[in-house]
């Protein structure tokens, strides 16, 4: 596999690019995490989003325990080489560790943050613990 | 005014926190920059993004030069409060400095970036350069 695309990305001195994941259909924003070049390379490959976790500081296949992964439509790159955004379809609506459609819930209201998206499916159940 | 908002959002070791700019309506994601603390502040404070350039080290007044300001009609922390999403107006249509709508105008196709969405201003006439 030709990996020149790899090479035009402007990764930080740690090796890694911020993903943005979009969702195919409502457009909403899910998440944004970041990627080593071994996760984007597999995220292609494998045609799911995979991420680098920088707290376990491992690869993070999305969905790996919850079953909520996330399939790839569309990858794109910034203008300055260092953002990617992904289209995904989100499996199971939840891409949210804390059971929500997505990670931006926390709503600016009268200078305090507000929750203001609904939890769909509490952890306990996500992760079955 | 109360800023123990701004004391909420997990800064990097720089005092940055990335920023996903999100249009209203069309739900396209526009961009990702980063705003240092005051930037944040003044988004609130003025209804308009203003972000940090960290290769000019100085606050960047989304449109400054070219007119195409963002007005601020939403904003979201995420779960691990470490990126801001923020939903705005684009006026003038164009957010990135090459003169498209959006920063991601490439596309991985076949292995390569290519360019996929058209250039509504060249830049010259933009910046008046």
């Amino acid at each position: 596999m030709n990996e020149t695309w790899l090479e035009n990305i402007k990764w930080t001195e740690d090796g890694l690019v911020p993903a943005i994941a979009q969702e195919t259909g409502s457009g909403k924003v899910l998440m944004m995490a970041w990627m080593n070049r071994e996760a984007l390379r597999l995220t292609v490959e494998e045609g799911r989003a995979i991420y680098w976790s920088r707290s376990r500081n491992k690869l993070w296949r999305k969905g790996e325990e919850s079953g909520n992964v996330q399939i790839l439509n569309d990858i794109r790159l910034d203008c300055d080489n260092d953002v990617i955004l992904l289209e995904v379809e989100q499996v199971g609506g939840i891409a949210c560790h804390t059971g929500r459609h997505n990670c931006f819930y926390k709503q600016l209201k009268d200078s305090k943050w507000t929750e203001v998206e609904e939890v769909i499916k509490e952890p306990s159940a996500l992760y079955g613990k």
